[in-house]
């Protein structure tokens, strides 16, 4: 089997019933819509999934829960877990800034941009990739429905790809770390459909930025997911507080 | 006060006896020499400084005491100390891999990088640098003595730049956060010249690997260290497990 393994050239080989995966991919999971997706997408491209979430002091820790949960369908070997200290400066880890409602189609950097997260983010993904062997990064960052954060951009990901590239070992001993955005390019609710495409468990995914037991409704996330279920033509397997026009 | 603060277009401004600096700089330090030869010019530079150090299970915590001291022999108000998992894969952080001893000048890539370790200490510290509303980065790399580590070199620091530049706040709103880097093209012998110049506290700085009481004076470390006194002609305030030929 692991000479097969060896030879196989192929994304993945079918050994009597059993499907195994000879390429590995760390997929940053943060338990919300996107990055599930994004996980599809990559059990679908044929890769073994090394999942990597952080635990920063979020408010919304139901969605490391649903990370958790989304890891386990999947039935991947190895979920990382990172526990780290945030650098404050953000509604979505410090609790002295309130968490706006939506206000519409904004380009304004808002109040809930995490100082350098993806950066952050990607930065640990390129150490695991390292430590594991993985040659591809999956991270579920669109640059249509961006919220205006400016870490969501395809220049943005270029400039990480260069750093991967000439700062890793990895990168300079010629086996690259590719960062892979599948959804950079899709509207929120061509993400949803995709999704579907894919079976991704999107009943296991927290979006809500309050944290609450059901999802607000009204934050600007909850706004972004449920306006793109509407134009996907789709229900949301979510629970909403508030009654929900379909 | 604030209002001569907002005026001064100098690098600090003198009031009575007291300088109050208004330009502010993360510093990244380990403790180690480079960082804190990093620290002085910073200081020197004018900045107010705001040292940012990291405890992720290193094998010399040692070192992590060290960047306490020196941040408190330049008196700064906030020390960050960021608690963070590693990825593992390092023979400075797992305990399984041996530090090996100096072999000579290597262009390898030694067992004691670990992965993408700069890659994750810039990416804390441009977090750090949004929140505290720094201009600049001090990072003591250098590409001369820099033992064979990808991220030690200019042009690691180059593409780090540009992300910093597209991924964050304050680049896309024109407040760029610059990386410096003052050891870049200094030998070990020429950084202990500038930081005795700058009455840098090489006393109180940790080398060594291996983090034993006194430094082992073998490890790969270490022997750089000494090397870098002998060429410059100046003796090594630290105490040694073995007898140093000066």
């Amino acid at each position: 089997m692991s000479d097969f393994s060896f030879n196989c050239i192929n994304t993945y080989g079918i050994l009597g019933f059993e499907v195994f995966r000879v390429k590995k991919a760390v997929v940053l999971l943060s338990g919300g819509l996107d990055s599930t997706t994004c996980m599809s997408v990559a059990y679908r491209d044929g890769y073994e999934l090394y999942p990597l979430s952080f635990d920063y002091g979020q408010r919304h820790s139901r969605e490391l829960q649903s990370a958790i949960k989304v890891a386990e369908y999947y039935g991947v070997k190895s979920h990382k877990i990172i526990r780290m200290d945030n650098v404050g400066g953000s509604a979505l880890t410090d609790y002295s800034i309130d968490v706006p409602d939506y206000k519409g189609d904004s380009t304004e950097i808002p109040v809930t941009y995490v100082p350098a997260r993806n950066i952050i983010f990607l930065s640990y993904a390129v150490g695991y990739a390292e430590v594991v062997g993985a040659e591809a990064i999956y991270i579920g960052v669109s640059s249509v429905d961006y919220s205006g954060y400016p870490d969501c951009r395809p220049e943005f990901i270029e400039a990480f790809q260069r750093v991967i590239d000439v700062g890793t070992k990895a990168g300079v001993e010629g086996r690259p770390i590719k960062i892979i955005t599948p959804l950079i390019n899709l509207s929120k609710a061509e993400t949803i459909k995709l999704a579907y495409q894919n079976g991704a468990p999107l009943h296991l995914t927290t979006t809500c930025y309050k944290g609450g037991e059901k999802a607000c409704g009204v934050c600007d996330s909850c706004r972004l997911r449920l306006k793109g279920f509407k134009e996907a033509g789709l229900k949301d397997p979510l629970e909403y507080e508030i009654e929900i026009d379909e």
